[in-house]
Order: C-alpha cells, then structure tokens, then sequence
C-alpha cells in the first residue's frame, strides 16, 4: 500500500458506474413493456436474460420447506441470532406520534405511519447474501410495514439460493419472487397481474437494477444507490498490524473498486501495515479482487497528530470507520461523519457485516455527510396534523390573512376569513 | 366543478415538467463552469439572466437594516409569532442519541449528527414568499445545523425582496447571497471563491433550478423536487359549502397546474359547493389562474360512504387534505396517506401554510405514500457504533466467521478471527 504523509483534506470518491446510453435505453424499454404487458413481459425478459421459463414466478412453499430442510442447522441458529440482534438495535430507531396542545383546545401533531408494502431485491449471481435479506427485510418489519416482497433472479435450476430463501423464512417473509433484472423493479413499482405494486424499492443490484431503480424514482420510494464499499481505520500505536491489514482487506475483498484506508499516528504502523497487508493478500482467496481495491484505492495516511487524523476522516466521512486508539470513544466523538463506528480491537467492521445488530446498509463515497444507513425510518413517514378551535381561528386569522396577502395570495386569505359568518346555528 | 359518482381508486397524478434536452444542456454547462470557474463564471450568468452585474454576491448588513428599517412592523410581529410556532412544532421532532447495552460491557449505539452546511434556494420572481424562509431554515436550526445560507436572484434593482431578507433576519441568517438560477445550485454543491459548498440544499425553482438540482444530487443531498400543489377536502353534510370552496381556492390559486378535490358523502353539498366555486372566483384577482386549475384538474367525487370516501383518499394521498366531516378525529384515523391533515371547520389549509406550525413544504403528486413533509430529520444523519469487548468477541467471532465463509467471503473471517492472538500482552 502506498504510504503518504497527510496533508490536505482526503478524499474517497471515485467515478461510479452511471450506466451509458444503450443500457438506458433497454432499461426503459423493459418498464415500458412490464408497465403495459405485465406478467407476460415479465416472462419474456427472464427467458431472455436469465435463460428460464418462470411458470409461476412465485417461490412456492414446497420450495421454502426444501430449503429449510437441508440447510446447516448451526448456520441457520446463527442467522436466527444475527436476526434478533438486528432487531434489537432496530427497535429502538421506533418512533410514536406525538401532539402538541395549543391554547384553546387546539392542538398539533406528527403521526408516524409505516409504508403500506416494500419490495426487497436480493442480487443473483455466484454468491447468496442472506445477510442482505436481514439487514432489508427488518427494520421494514420494525417500522411495520404489512407487506414484505422479496425479489431474485433464479439460478439456471429455476431455483433461489437456499440461504436466501431461510433467511427470509427465518423473519416469516412468504412473498417471495423468482425475478431479477430490470423486469423485477418494473413488476414492483408497476405492479403485474401476479406482483401486486410496492411503495419502495431497497437492495443493490447490477448496472441495470440500479438504472430501472432510478427510473422509477418519484413513482416509487428507492433507497440510495450504494457505490464500492469502503473501510478507513483510524489508528495509533496501540493498534496491531497484523489486525488492521485484516479489516482492511475485509472490505478490498468486496470489489476492485472498494477503498481501504489506514489513517494513523504511527510511521512504524504504517509500515507493518503495509508489509502485512502484502502478506495476508498472498493467502487470500479473494486474492485478485483485493488485490486489485488495494493497489488502486488502498491508502495509507501518517497524520501529524490525532487532531489532525479526526479531520481526515471528516473530510472522508467513510462508509466504515474503525478506530484504534487509546481512549477510542474520545477519538469517536469528534467524527461528525461515518456510516458505521466501529470502538477498539474487537470490533473488527465484519462484527457489524453480520451479527453486532447495526445495518450494514450504508452510505458510501462520502455521502455520510448527509445520509444515514438503512434504518426504521426508511419505511415510515409522517405526516402533520392541525387542529384549530374556533377560538384559536378567530385569535389567529387576521394574522395568516396578512401574511397570505403579503405573498399576493388573496384566495388564502378569504379561505382562512371564510369561515364563522353566522349560518342559522 | 365536475361532479361524479366515486367508483374506482382515483389518483392526482400530473405529467410533470421535467426539462428539455436544450434546458438540461444549458444546466450542465453552468455547473460545470461554475465548477471550474467559481465567482467568474456565477457572475457571468448573473449577468446574462438575472440582468445585473454583481461585484459582491453577498447581502450586506446594511442591505438587511435597511430592508427591517421599512418593513410594517405588524407583518414583522406576524411572522415572528409565526416562527416562534414553527419552532415549537418542529423542536418536538428532535431526537437523542441511544446506547444500547449489551453482555459483557459491549454496547451499540446510533448518534444523531446534524449536517455542517444546509443551502435553501428561494425563488425570485414577482412575489417574495418569507413564509419559505421560516419553513426551510427553522427545521434546519432545530436539527442543530451551524452553516445555514440563503441564496436568491436579485430583482433588477440588484435587490432581494425586503420580506425575505426580514425573515432572515427574525431567524438570525445572515449568510445571503443575491444568486439565483442554475449558478446558485452549482455554487452551493461545489463551492467557489466567494460561496463555501454547502451539503443539502433546499427549496424549490423554476426549472433550470430543478434541473441543477437533479443533476447536483448525489454530490450533495437535496430535498424532494415539488409538484403543484394540491388540497383533497373530505367532506359530509356537516361541512358548509363556501368554506369547502374558498379552500379549494385557496390552492388552485397557486398554478394552473394545482389540483382540487372535494370528496363527499353529501350530494347536495356536491351541487353546493360547484356553485360557490363559480361564484367566488369570479372576484379572486388571481381568477385566471385558479380558473385554469379548476377547469383541468377540479374535481368533485360523491362517495357512497364516509368508508368508501377514506379509501378514495388514501389512493390519493393528497399533499393536503381536509377532513369536515361528523367525528373528523375518527376518520383521520383511517387515513394512511396525506402530507397534512386539517382537522374540522376552523382549520383551513392556509393555516399551516404560514401559522399552525407545521410544516408548508408537503409531499405531492401521491408521494405522501412514503414520503413526508420537510422536518428536522431532513437536516440530521446517523451514525451506528459497535464496541465489542473481547469476551463478547471471543463468544461470537465462531458465528461471525461462519456466516461469513457461508457468503464466500472468507476475508472477512480471517478478519474476525485475527483478534486475540497472544501479542506479548
């Protein structure tokens, strides 16, 4: 890894993916085409991309039953354990309405109101990522959200990956869809003859997934496009080489484009460092992937001093932060933007990927300076309420006539002075 | 007003202005100019489309004296009050931090960390709308915001509308820049010489403003992209017709786009209420306007029942709804789906346009079914944090690394697994 001394403010971003001109194009064919054929449309492109013919796109419960039953007893506790710490942390993001009295009986208040139905689309591929599913499907279920679908490309056996499939067992999700692609976010903000619409779209997907989410966006709800992910550790001597290289990796694992960066106190840990990291890469069967992510994007940082290391990392505002240093929640409460903290030694950033209970949705190339991870109020909203007595109108209506006709807003102002002429009560 | 029988869900859905090709050209030229050119490049466009030279950008605080020296001190009362109960509303959406413990001293936590720099736009043009001023910056203020900026096209005597700066001023911002169109996006996403880039930037435009805007997104936040606006009134036989009508009114005045709907249970209400429209808009002076709207997008359903009607609403999910009906509490309750709900006679939607305390800035065009209305959660983001400490590490590194390896990614084990070595400790 490349070893700099620190100077000015840093930065992560990289040029994402946006997608050129023919996969636009084929991507708006595809919503026009489910948005006016449905299922039939559906059936074509999954034939044509994915190479099956979907009967019923629907999993069936057969098919659930098939997965439960053959899969490692101890990985699904495991995920069973993951889950509930998921909602554990999640449970507490939960918010109640509120109302505010006012003068005269009036009154004011905030309802909050869980999304009606969201969808969930769960990548295909090589790799299933059950914990994709929890970290989606919970904090929807939280909020209180009635209707959970979950969405995937099939394999070439017609089938979903069985960790999928106990993964969204295990939270008692049963609408799940063999569909992936373009066609499954058109069927989902849509909706088919056979995939009733949704209110919002969650999960990542390929280059086309993401065009059709932005498509849709304003007809439905989308999370955040999520970019590469990214890890920074901030550290000082107190910090083990061997331990940093590893987390670092961790996420060059990920993607060619996945960024790791070691901002530390410590020349001589900048160079074990560097030296470990080299070594663990040797070994690593995602060798080329990370390898790659490191030689392009990896970063090592010597900062003159902690202060300066924390504005580092604030111009950064990493996806991941981990920090390394003595009196760590110190350090920890001068960051002003992270996605995710990860305190001290054992807090390796994977404890969080899977298990801790935070979401591992999150905001990358530095988008956390203004956006959260996945979380309860992603699948909420809220709307206001008024409540006016006839006392608190005839106090108050004079004042907002004003204030409209200063805006030239006459029709406002007779709205507001319309009412309490006498009408035979 | 047309009058028809309620059958079939209903929506409010508009084709909505989303540029030319031409416009989208002309907008990403300014930004990338302003991007590359800063001070010189908004001058330029000042210049060219605003029609004035501006040496300094920015507001002077004689220019703020002078515009508060002359302004009815009775219109600056009514937006103070009006501010004070913007405030008192909003500061209840406020949130803590929480710190979850965990076994074995371990805790988790979510912060809540409010953004650096937030720029609101505000529209030039004939009229100046100060109510937008309190609307946008008081939730800002209350989520803990420092850098608060306003930016808005000069008129042609290089002047900002006195009421803005005056609610500015009641607010205590002092950071206004005489900046509008395209240029003022660009200048609040990248920053220039004279304009430090903010992270979120607010407020609506005409639509080269919200192309910028569009085109900005990612870079920095932005809030949603406005529809016209709209009102639903739900209504029985209790409700008085003229009231109902200058309501309706009061929102078709805004844009001949805005849409009007009156939902009743009471036919004769219905015939009512289609004839005080006629007859009060004959003396609105903004009659043309309001006309247009009606003509093309006002519309009175009548419901069979109040059940059918609530359905009927929540398949709208109006930006602002009405609810003049026999217990209006109860049936608010059945709505899932409204940006801000007006509760009985005496609370007419301009209320909460400028007085009530909530919120002006509403989902439209059916978004209030996951959206909501502008709050301090707009204007905060959040963090988690994990500490581990290591018995609770040694206990489920085993969990972690499995579900790790079950997703094929074994870096992220051997990341987990590195802890705990014997380093000499």
């Amino acid at each position: 890894m490349k070893i700099t001394k620190l100077t000015n403010s840093i930065t992560l971003k990289r040029q994402l993916e946006s997608g050129n001109e023919a996969q636009l194009k084929t991507v708006r064919q595809v919503l026009q085409d489910v948005r006016e054929n449905g299922d039939q449309a559906v059936r074509k492109y999954s034939e044509m991309w994915d190479g099956f013919v979907l009967e019923d796109f629907r999993v069936s419960q057969f098919e659930i039953e098939e997965a439960l039953n053959n899969f490692d007893p101890q990985l699904k506790k495991d995920l069973e354990e993951a889950a509930e710490n998921i909602r554990y942390y999640h449970k507490a993001q939960k918010r109640e309405d509120y109302k505010l009295p006012l003068a005269d009986g009036s009154w004011l208040a905030q309802r909050i109101i869980p999304l009606d139905a969201v969808g969930l689309y769960v990548p295909g591929g090589s790799a299933a990522y059950p914990s994709s599913v929890l970290m989606n499907v919970i904090p929807a279920q939280v909020a209180g959200v009635r209707r959970i679908v979950i969405t995937s490309p099939a394999g070439k056996d017609g089938k979903l990956p069985p960790a999928v499939l106990v993964a969204a067992s295990i939270l008692g999700v049963t609408e799940i869809y063999k569909v992936g692609g373009a066609q499954a976010i058109a069927a989902l903000a849509y909706g088919t003859e056979s995939i009733a619409p949704v209110d919002k779209i969650t999960g990542p997907g390929n280059i086309y997934v993401a065009l059709a989410k932005r498509e849709v966006f304003g007809e439905v709800a989308i999370d955040m496009i999520a970019g590469p992910s990214e890890i920074c550790v901030l550290a000082d001597d107190t910090a083990y080489a061997d331990e940093v290289a590893a987390d670092l990796l961790s996420q060059a694992e990920h993607d060619p484009l996945a960024c790791s960066v070691l901002i530390t106190t410590s020349e001589s840990l900048a160079e074990e460092v560097a030296e470990q990291v080299e070594n663990q890469l040797n070994t690593l069967p995602r060798e080329a992937i990370a390898r790659q992510s490191i030689v392009n994007f990896g970063q090592i940082y010597i900062a003159e001093n902690m202060k300066q290391a924390v504005e580092a990392v604030n111009s950064l505002a990493p996806e991941h932060l981990e920090i390394m240093t003595e009196k760590a929640q110190d350090v920890a409460n001068e960051i002003r933007h992270a996605g995710a903290i990860f305190l001290g030694r054992y807090s390796s950033e994977p404890v969080g990927d899977y298990f801790a209970g935070t979401n591992h949705v999150l905001p990358t190339n530095s988008t956390a300076k203004f956006a959260s991870g996945l979380n309860v109020d992603d699948f909420i909203k809220k709307s206001s309420v008024v409540y006016y007595s006839e006392k608190t109108w005839k106090e108050n209506a004079p004042k907002i006539a004003r204030l409209a006709r200063m805006e030239g807003l006459e029709g406002h102002a007779r709205a507001v002075e319309s009412r309490g002429w006498e009408k035979g009560e």
